[in-house]
């Protein structure tokens, strides 16, 4: 049996999954597309708004004609047209000339600015006397000063928020570019486990982390393939494995705690079709025994059996590489909420392996205070417990009670 | 027309809101189930384990038997079993006696504790020396300690995260009790307003709210039902209202900017059957002509016909509302994720007013450092610039900057 050659840290571990390419692309409706990461930029083919309007009621002028303008020596002006709210111009503005126009209304051909009301005097014969200057664009909201043609409005990798949408569907795009969602093949392996329906004899214990993995797949909106559960049975397993390869981009397979398991799930791994082991043990506690591999360009991620283990290593390196798969940039640490805490009791941690503590979160005086729960990981109990964890570097011994610590929520 | 007699405080909105009774419940796989809510408690059927385990190579023994145990007064004990890994023992133990158990097997009636294989010598005649006393409990796992029967292990109002359904799978639970998912109709009014996909006259605007609110509302996983176009006719109106209390449990309306729409749209509303109005008008900013009301008992919000304005108030207001509707307990904040960080620049509020500041958030020295952006509420492209925004409260004149704000992330 091989040996465990390979335990590398965690940095090491993103290194290699930035290594893999993203998915393949597809275009899909706007309304469907919450959450979507675009494959392309968009690029505005429209003014937003499309034309100049008045912010003030008032009267369209060229701002030139009114320089110099005051009680003593109101400039004088005739007024050419009543625009009215939503109507077309029908006339251009010509030095000398106004326009009346309301809040909001469209801002006729030449003129640049709007004197507000106050400052005018209608006189006899439609001209109107201005009483103040008013600089170019003064009461204006110009034509493209939300969006103008030719802009980029969103860049690739942009995952897709609701006002995202909303500025898409001012601009008339129905369609957008996106990254695949990924594919996640999830397969338990061991004689032990048997189906959550079935009631376990003594020694066997239920699926668990085909459940756990599952909801986790989905808490990044990628989605979850559950493969039947596989004895331990070298060429079942191997047979399981090639199936998933091809009807998922991503593996998933969880089991073999103990270490003659372990070595023969690596065993069929480096078996497969154009297989690569890169790595199998991560300087991490808990998920130390985690096999990381690839089949025919395909990602393996070999899952300790323990769920809590399972759990918390398909948190910190599965979702954050399927997020990058699907086309953002690769983030190097836990996907979801991160809150500061003070953490309530000191945690200590071995030198050279970087710890997930979880923790159970209090608000204490305004402050939320994180206290750690400690217990033998193949309690699930603990992690249902739990509100999130905190990372201890890999190169630190611990962390003293009433430091400030980050913790991501579950 | 009925004039704006109802400016309530946003708190007033929210008491409004907790007076709405919850969803009614369902039944879902357990697979089916992440994120949503339950309805009942969850009572364990099963011990967990199911059997005490030993955690380390040792001797099964009764814990008195090794009372005072030491190198120079070892206790003596018969040997009656070698128990295998996964094995149900054959004998149990009585005084005097013990099994050979390894790490993991299954502890046999009788022994209550287990000595390291280090603390024992072999004799011949099957007999053992312990040279060390063990308290009861010593190195077993005991039955039931991770969860017992009869044990609440999950409250009603919970919302499912992945190490909840592993759990449950790992109790054998495969249906859970739940509440149903809010059903949101989505109505946009206005004459001036579009079909996204139609290219807009000049003073026609694109349907922007139907797929902002709509991408809204998913992210909470409530389920939006989007209606057509309504034109500025009451009668229309009034019956698009109709057939949404029909076929949703939430409806939400958006238009009427100018002050006469917005009556027209109050007027509406009051006349449905069996109608109420809460308020039409929130102390906030943007967002005052919001109309909160019911009929037949579905809440209607009548939200701003401005895209910017309508977004913000459905993230303060709506989101909450749809996760309490879902058994939650109601937050009296915006749902999604928040951060702190320091305010780049002054932000001034009117007093009277909640008011809620965009911001682009950018890292700096290791810290978050929100500068608001400033821009006119019809401007979609602030908004999709925007990371999130903070709340200056309704008491307070304005936020130096310098002072931290908590950001709610869009």
């Amino acid at each position: 049996m091989p040996e465990f050659l390979k335990v590398a840290a965690p940095q090491q571990i993103f290194d290699i999954l930035s290594g893999f390419s993203r998915l393949a692309v597809e275009q899909v409706d706007l309304e469907h597309s919450l959450g979507r990461v675009l494959s392309l930029d968009v690029i505005s083919k429209e003014d937003l708004p499309a034309w100049a309007r008045s912010t003030m009621d008032g009267y369209a002028v060229r701002a030139k004609d009114t320089f110099g303008a005051s009680d003593a020596v109101p400039a004088l002006l005739e007024v050419v047209e009543q625009i009215a709210m939503g109507a077309i111009p029908k006339k251009s503005i010509s030095p000398g000339q106004a326009a009346e126009i309301p809040t909001g209304g469209f801002l006729p051909e030449g003129a640049d600015a709007v004197v507000m009301v106050e400052y005018t005097n209608p006189l006899p014969g439609g001209e109107i006397e201005v009483t103040k200057p008013v600089t170019k664009g003064e009461n204006v909201l110009d034509r493209a000063c939300d969006i103008a043609a030719g802009e980029k409005v969103l860049l690739a990798g942009k995952r897709l928020r609701p006002q995202d949408i909303g500025m898409l569907a001012g601009l008339g795009i129905t369609k957008v570019d996106v990254y695949k969602k990924p594919k996640v093949a999830i397969i338990s392996t061991g004689d032990e486990i048997v189906p959550v329906k079935q009631t376990p004899s003594l020694g066997q214990i239920r699926d668990i982390n085909s459940y756990a993995i599952r909801a986790l797949v989905e808490t990044v909106s990628a989605l979850a393939i559950t493969l039947d559960i596989v004895r331990d049975e070298p060429a079942l397993l191997r047979a399981a494995l090639k199936n998933a390869a091809e009807v998922a981009d991503v593996i998933v397979v969880s089991g073999g705690s103990s270490i003659g398991k372990r070595d023969y799930i690596v065993e069929v791994v480096s078996n497969l079709p154009e297989a690569k082991i890169y790595v199998h043990g991560i300087a991490i506690s808990p998920g130390k025994p985690t096999l990381l591999a690839q089949t025919q360009g395909k990602p393996v991620f070999g899952l300790p059996g323990h769920p809590v283990s399972a759990t918390i290593v398909a948190q910190v390196f599965l979702l954050p590489f399927l997020r990058y798969l699907e086309g953002e940039e690769l983030k190097r640490e836990p996907t979801g909420q991160r809150v500061s805490a003070v953490l309530a009791t000191s945690a200590h941690s071995s030198h050279g392996r970087e710890e997930y503590i979880r923790v159970k979160l209090e608000k204490e005086q305004g402050r939320l205070v994180a206290y750690p729960i400690f217990g033998k990981s193949g309690m699930m109990s603990t992690l249902a417990k739990a509100d999130g964890f905190f990372i201890i570097p890999i190169h630190t011994e611990g962390i003293a009670a009433g430091e400030a610590v980050e913790v991501y929520l579950f």
